[in-house]
């Protein structure tokens, strides 16, 4: 039996994982990302980390199939980050930089692609060929597996989806400086701004009018038969269908998944998008399924050790 | 040495092409596709103009590294073809059952996409890692390549991108069914329709008031000044620019060739399209470049010999 460990940097934490090759997460823990000093510890500190787990569970390094790292920036395919300004990172080998201090096999992705691998591996992804993964948080992200690998893009930037144009004539900018770009309706700030709009438009009765509007509390309020909840999650579905066509329509993936934040609204999201999904949808891509993901925050983890594994 | 045969399956006529390892189109020709009886003869004929060619060149099987082929439907990863209308064929396993009359090693793929991996590999893809090829004849077209590899999507509609939603409102009706595809602007037949709305506008003096219009005549007249024609081509580059920068996002790819009809205008086409693309481009694919297909009708037998080389 061959190991791996998974690492998942995140701005605050660093998740790191110690998994068997069929996936199985042996321990899960988490150490401090310090950014200070331009981060320069993040990685000496992850090493160490992996060392003394190694030491502690008496393994040898030729159990060991590798460390995994999905990281917040671009990666490219030799393992080159571009920047990652929550760590306080500019260009380097993050891969040979972590292999010189590991003295383990290195790969590395970036944090939403390697999620992405972890999914098609071990959640709602698994047995499918390709995958496109999607994540409605507060922004939307997007990753394609094909078989065992991330397809990263020129810059590592393939499948940023959440800037695809979508709306022809939106007033208001996006944070990237276009308008009308998919993820000013299909995140959870998105469907925020829908509401808004909604209830703008006249003075009919809901729940809405008092009180913070949340992604999950528009949700839980069309679950519970407010009228202008229910219009609102419609036209969520709406926009979230027809961005999800043009994907479709362009990578014709086997099966979407869908994680972050909104998705815990459950199937019903699923209901909402299929109409506009089928209406933009080219018929030679009809096929394509759609699953939840299931691996929450360990997606990171399992996709990391993936990446080693495969 | 080692040759290959790269077969690029028509209506009409079968392009046939024996090229060495280095992609050099040793010998060329074409045989008639006889469609009579759905098509099935097309495969014979192919198989055994293959083994006279062999025999013509006293050639041993021992130098062949197999045969490519090309065919105009859907192919999926294992040679498998769901329809080809145009030769009378539905599904079966395109790959086996030639091998199993050629008694070569056969790989097999959709026409655009073998076309697309010939100009990945000796044309105007050549020496970039990832290839977006655009097709603008009387539909758009698409292939991606990723390294040596045609990625065909689930039931090889990947870069089915003609008909990604590009314009919202739109009243006439696309041939599939949908309003706003992107080919009902971008193609050939496309900006016929882009020139006949902008002279239906008003009154203005143009050469394109009569005689038939065609794309060709459009960019002509374009580049001899008449106005209209030069407001119909920014138009046409407008929405073209438009659509590649949303295949662009999700797809990063290195470089987006773009062949077909439409190309021939040369390269003014860039500098058409590039404000809408760099306007709707989300900015971590900024770096894509764009370049002009080189090899026309030999891309097919190109990319199908190179299906068995690489």
């Amino acid at each position: 039996m061959k190991y791996a460990f998974g690492v998942d940097i995140g701005g605050t934490t660093v998740k790191m994982g110690l998994l068997d090759q069929n996936g199985k997460i042996l321990e899960k823990w988490e150490i401090p990302t310090r950014t200070e000093d331009n981060g320069s510890k993040v990685l000496p500190d992850i090493a160490a980390a992996i060392r003394d787990k190694i030491n502690e569970k008496g393994l040898n390094d030729s159990d060991i199939a590798g460390v995994g790292v999905g990281a917040p920036g671009a990666v490219d395919d030799n393992g080159v980050i571009y920047q990652a300004v929550n760590l306080g990172w500019g260009k380097f080998n993050l891969k040979e930089t972590l292999h010189s201090m590991v003295k383990l096999p290195v790969k590395a992705g970036n944090d939403a692609n390697v999620a992405a691998l972890g999914e098609s591996w071990m959640g709602g992804g698994r047995g499918f060929s390709s995958m496109l993964m999607v994540t409605l948080g507060t922004g939307v992200g997007g990753g394609l597996v094909i078989g065992d690998h991330i397809i990263n893009g020129a810059q590592g930037s393939c499948c940023e989806i959440g800037h695809i144009h979508l709306v022809d004539n939106e007033e208001e900018e996006c944070g990237c400086g276009n308008h009308g770009c998919f993820e000013q309706y299909a995140s959870a700030t998105g469907i925020v701004r829908l509401a808004k709009r909604r209830l703008a438009e006249d003075t009919k009765d809901s729940v809405l009018r008092s009180g913070e509007i949340s992604s999950k509390r528009i949700f839980d309020e069309a679950k519970n038969g407010d009228e202008v909840a229910v219009e609102i999650t419609k036209r969520y579905g709406y926009y979230l269908g027809k961005g999800l066509a043009i994907c479709a329509n362009v990578l014709n993936p086997e099966v979407i998944v869908i994680g972050g934040g909104v998705s815990k609204c459950g199937d019903i999201l699923f209901d909402l998008l299929r109409p506009s999904f089928d209406e933009f949808l080219f018929k030679g891509c009809r096929e394509t399924k759609f699953a939840m993901a299931e691996l929450g925050n360990d997606a990171g983890i399992c996709g990391a050790a993936r990446l080693v594994l495969a």
